[in-house]
């Protein structure tokens, strides 16, 4: 008998009708002797619903309450897809963040899980119940309850495989697996059998919204096997597994593309030692996560900073850098929210020089300008302008991928 | 300076406009010195949609996840009059049943408050905090999430009131106070200024509306005077008090009608001791309240035995009574959803005789055929068809309220 963690997002449970399908599915996993913690996000729709209410209240809402409000979402999710299971005749029983319970820190909208207390789990399924746990939510160690953040529900699933040692982690969702990029920008996609967590990790961060990127960045931290698979197909997904000697033979695994951040230009800032601690510890305090930062010093003592923010976080980052201005004796600030991080990734890259010079030059030749540069071991990104990202994604996939063979 | 307890129910909050409005008047109330603490009740709608979801799902949800999934109503809410309050400027924070804590029995649906935790509340209203309770809504001791019926958010207030020792407990609500009886239905109906927990306690066991039950036992229990006014107007409503001598002197204080009910027929029981407990214990054991009871023996050793329950658990309580059946020999089930208890209340009814016999005469004057009675020290209760049931409101508080002064 085997311990699964399935998780089901939001488009899977968008609906009375599908929340059945689903308990259906889950009815079908528990049939063949899998004992399962299933993880469901918020219905489709309902946490842009909750938040459109609370924006109209306040144009930025305390976050305390704003999480108490959005994970509201899960509990009706958790309870309705419990009576589906119910009525189908299978023992079943709802947890929320603070009955399991999942314990984070106090970052709310993006809190981290710190710890997972799984005897009550373990009791219910001795009891041969199907568990189901709310996603996205926690509580701090004070009972405010958090929220861990968009896609926070992966996390929670990986976290609970992790904590209570399951076999595998089923991350059920719209899509059929993890694409060589998005097949709705670039025809030639292919789906993916196995990706490394490394590979998985850039191209979370990169934009490919299959996966949030701290679930897999817990999964890499606990090994804990994580297959991405359709809601509504029985066909093999793709599988986040340790990086096996065979990946390294193909140079670029994906081409990602996030139009999710905003970048935020401090003008003409006095060049002066400690500056960078001054203007990025505030953005730190207020739980702001920084992407890239670019610093380029002038002959006049001066330099730009350039930062990028998710869009979400850039009118509070913005707000801070107002504060920050005449501490740092800046001249001003530009922002510009139209803007698109293309990266392509590979662990391969570590033993392949080149692919940084094919990638400029593979732009270059659709006179594509490139305004920011970031690279890892196995992951080169470049910020464009939003409206090439659509060309720069399909060039590079192309370029890169296009002639592979399927992996 | 004095500690406060409003509550406003769902029509107070039924829309962002109104929550504003409801913020306002938090707001104001805080300006004048009042220490506060606000209870709130689901956005009017909420739970209703909440519970046609689980209806899509299950004829008869499953109590725990019921519960589950309409305590999510009060969560919205507290979150987004906390927002509210924060956008006027004032320091605020919400609690959930689990946070304060309010401690329950186990009785899904309908449960008791066992204990409040003040400790929270009063240190965050120590540090200048407007602090905003979700009503309605408790855990017991292993953290389940439990619900107190309809009408529960003024229990909970009550209850907070009586718990923090407050001075009064203010439930604002969608009419102006309590009435003789529903103004809808006989234009005569005049607000009371003050009425006794005991003549509440009846006329919400009655069916008006204003007050759930629980709440006033709470309320006289602990002697928290409870103060019932307008949401939307400044004007003295109500007040809920201990009874006081002069209140005597009137003879009816109001009439009340309750359609809410259904009745249940077992149709030639075997008469036999023990029989009533036989019939009633499995109901008691699905924590189903029975209001009248009417044992009839006939001639030939058998009695028709009739009970009243809710409409909402009058399904509940068949599906129980079809198991009994075979058991104790009845010879059929008849059920009646289509009756109105009608009731007259007064404490001046201890000293003054005869009020039945008025009451009889008033109906037989109209060709009103009782089919049910039941009587307290201070209340007169008949069943009747429901249909005759506007006309019976009328008659009875022309005959014992229409010509008496204000109260």
């Amino acid at each position: 008998m085997s311990l699964l963690v399935q998780k089901y997002g939001g488009t899977s449970v968008a609906s009375i009708e599908r929340i059945k399908q689903v308990a259906t599915r889950i009815a079908r996993s528990k049939r063949t002797g899998n004992d399962l913690v299933v993880v469901v996000s918020a219905m489709a729709g309902e946490t842009n619903r909750l938040l459109a209410l609370a924006h109209e209240i306040s144009e930025l809402p305390d976050e305390r309450e704003k999480d108490v409000l959005l994970a509201s979402g899960e509990q009706v999710s958790v309870a309705l897809l419990t009576l589906a299971l119910k009525e189908l005749g299978y023992r079943a029983r709802s947890y929320l963040g603070h009955q399991v319970r999942i314990e984070t820190d106090r970052a709310y909208g993006k809190a981290r899980i710190l710890s997972i207390d799984s005897t009550k789990i373990l009791h219910a399924i001795s009891a041969g119940e199907v568990v189901v746990v709310a996603g996205f939510q926690g509580v701090d160690e004070e009972d405010n309850i958090t929220t861990l953040g968009r896609g926070g529900s992966d996390t929670s699933a990986v976290a609970l495989a992790a904590f209570l040692n399951a076999q595998a982690c089923e991350i059920f969702t719209d899509v059929e697996g993890v694409f060589t990029t998005d097949p709705g920008i670039c025809p030639s996609a292919r789906k993916l059998a196995r990706i490394s967590y490394d590979e998985m990790i850039e191209l979370a961060s990169t934009g490919a919204k299959v996966l949030e990127i701290r679930s897999v960045e817990f999964a890499k931290k606990f090994a804990v096997p994580v297959h991405v698979r359709s809601t509504f197909s029985d066909a093999e997904g793709t599988w986040l597994v340790s990086e096996e000697e065979s990946m390294t033979d193909v140079l670029v695994s994906g081409v990602a593309c996030d139009k999710n951040e905003a970048k935020i230009t401090l003008v003409r800032v006095p060049d002066q030692p400690g500056l960078a601690a001054r203007i990025f510890g505030p953005i730190a305090d207020a739980h702001i996560v920084i992407d890239m930062i670019i610093q380029n010093a002038s002959e006049d003592g001066t330099t730009d900073l350039t930062f990028t923010v998710s869009k979400a976080d850039h009118k509070m980052a913005l707000k801070i850098m107002e504060k920050t201005l005449p501490e740092v004796h800046a001249k001003g600030i530009k922002v510009d929210t139209e803007i698109a991080k293309v990266s392509v990734v590979g662990v391969g890259m570590r033993t392949h020089a080149g692919v940084a010079a094919k990638m400029f030059q593979v732009l270059a030749a659709e006179g594509i300008n490139i305004e920011m540069i970031s690279t890892s071991e196995i992951k080169i990104s470049v910020v464009i302008d939003a409206k090439y990202s659509e060309l720069a994604v399909r060039v590079l996939h192309e370029a890169f991928i296009g002639k592979q063979d399927a992996v």
